[in-house]
């Protein structure tokens, strides 16, 4: 396999050019360049380490050469100019398999250690939100609090932004993936951030939705409406739910609110800021399980004024959805 | 194609999901998602757009009924789970074509709003090097200091960095892609710092390195050895030097220093921060050109003490290479 979050996940190798081979017999070799020789003997202590420059071919030629017959390959991380040489370096002495999403589905459930992780970028996420958006005053920019959150995040022990943050004023709020601008906070703007931590390799995503000043009727009325969808969602993110279900209930009280759905409702958050199971519509994941991680985001955007979206990151649990990010999702009046 | 740089090198387009067809008679289609309809007809005013939740298997159908007999498909973005989708969207009524780097090609000169765009990442490079490493005191983190970087040159008007700024002090300067840790600076340590901004899309790369007070002798000697050879290798990075030459180049002058060769001697910057024409060994890329904006990056690392690397971005022109970035490669003693 060649998709580095997956290479990480089973071999803890955290090079970003590596390839790995687990045998039936359950023999692992793991191939990188010369760069990453003592990276890779040190993080992955119990495993052959195999040195090329090219860690994918060179990985199936040693196989080749170990009399292995049959290789799975990732199909969604291999390119048709890598398989190229990956079937020169096969020489029709190993047949190369497509494999489809196997390390992703196990990726899906974590572990207590990775949900320890998860758990601190979520806390580290907190505490920016609670540093940064409630000492908000008139004339900050977007960018500027984007800044904060980054500096708070990374003072507060973060390695990376587990994305750009986003940050949108007024009616660059109802833009669900506004990229931060100079414009400059004003008296009565909702005031939408959507941002998270990484820790350890695991990612934090957090979306809270205040106001400048004391809101309006239309926000007061748009932000309950989002809170009121986001706790149901919530509620219903139980074992046994199947996501696209969940999306299409939270699209459906979007449509019965007099709006229109602009997005999916969330997605699995691990090694990567988006990953499976997705709460789309066109989800093809299985029911929820214990022990994954979701994000729950409904928004409603009311272009040229404004927009709400809530969002948290949780754990499925026996007992329900429980968020990791704990933050008030109150209407703030800052 | 797929590649998301190629798609926005050809038609102006940025967001994350699209696929753009241009046929031979120069009519060009752009397919995305609903999210960016809006942003792809004011980004790309003269095509048509399409939309489609799965932008390249839609394009592909739209070029099929259109009647349009063959596709090229660029084989370096499609990954071989993608091009099931593809194969299924053209049905059989239109042939899909791999192709290799044929955009990749054109990037590789660049016009002068790009060099305009990359002047100016280099320019706030330069500024955050002299605004933070010029005033280095000891205790400072290598952490601080990637923090510092990041601040500066978002201050200056960078839109992101252009990678995770790389801090190495004292033994961790040998480390080639050193990630900054906790560690504090101490009289006498090495400090490379290599980091970039990232403007309007484009990219800058610097590496300097300097010394907390007096430098030592080895580590006198061992600057004037890189920089030496760096200054080399900028005079003979004149259009029609072949790439695999110039490292070979640099390669040749370390080891007949004493030292082992670690990495390439730099890369082609532009809407990525690595990309063609590559100075490595097994380069493949033709002659440089004028318009080809590359690095010129050697190095030189003694484990456990430290290690030293110049670096510099700049443009192949008609009389040589012209740095873009131009603070001082003198090693300073802060």
């Amino acid at each position: 396999m060649t998709g580095w979050e997956n290479v990480r996940y089973l071999s803890g190798f955290t090079g970003s050019n590596g390839a790995l081979f687990i045998g039936r017999d359950g023999n692992a070799r793991l191939a990188t360049d010369g760069r990453y020789l003592v990276q890779a003997a040190a993080e992955s202590p119990d495993l052959d380490v195999i040195e090329s420059r090219r860690p994918a071919p060179g990985l199936v030629a040693s196989c080749r050469d170990a009399g292995q017959s049959a290789i799975g390959i990732e199909a969604a991380h291999v390119t048709l100019a890598q398989v190229r040489g990956l079937h020169t370096a096969a020489d029709d002495g190993v047949t190369l398999v497509e494999t489809d999403g196997v390390v992703e589905a196990l990726r899906a459930v974590k572990d207590a250690e990775e949900i320890a992780a998860l758990r601190r970028a979520c806390e580290i996420t907190d505490a920016a939100f609670s540093d940064v958006v409630l000492k908000l005053s008139p004339g900050v920019t977007e960018r500027q609090v984007a800044d904060r959150l980054y500096s708070a995040m990374r003072a507060a022990g973060a390695e990376a932004a587990a994305f750009d943050p986003i940050v949108g004023f007024g009616p660059h709020s109802a833009i669900p993936h506004h990229q931060p601008t100079d414009r400059e906070l004003g008296r009565g703007d909702l005031v939408k951030t959507d941002f998270g931590a990484r820790y350890d390799g695991y990612h934090a995503d957090l979306t809270r939705t205040v106001v400048l000043g004391p809101a309006a009727h239309w926000q007061r009325e748009l932000h309950a409406q989002v809170a009121g969808i986001q706790q149901d969602c919530r509620a219903a993110a139980t074992p046994g739910a199947l996501p696209s279900q969940l999306d299409t209930q939270a699209s459906d009280a979007i449509t019965a609110a007099g709006y229109r759905p602009a997005h999916g409702l969330g997605h699995g958050v691990g090694l990567q800021i988006h990953e499976d199971p997705f709460l789309t519509p066109s989800s093809t994941a299985g029911e929820l399980a214990p022990g994954m991680v979701i994000t729950i985001e409904p928004g409603i955007y009311l272009e040229g004024r404004g927009g709400v979206r809530i969002e948290d990151t949780g754990v499925v649990t026996a007992a329900g959805f429980d968020p990791l990010t704990t933050v008030t999702r109150d209407l703030l009046e800052l």
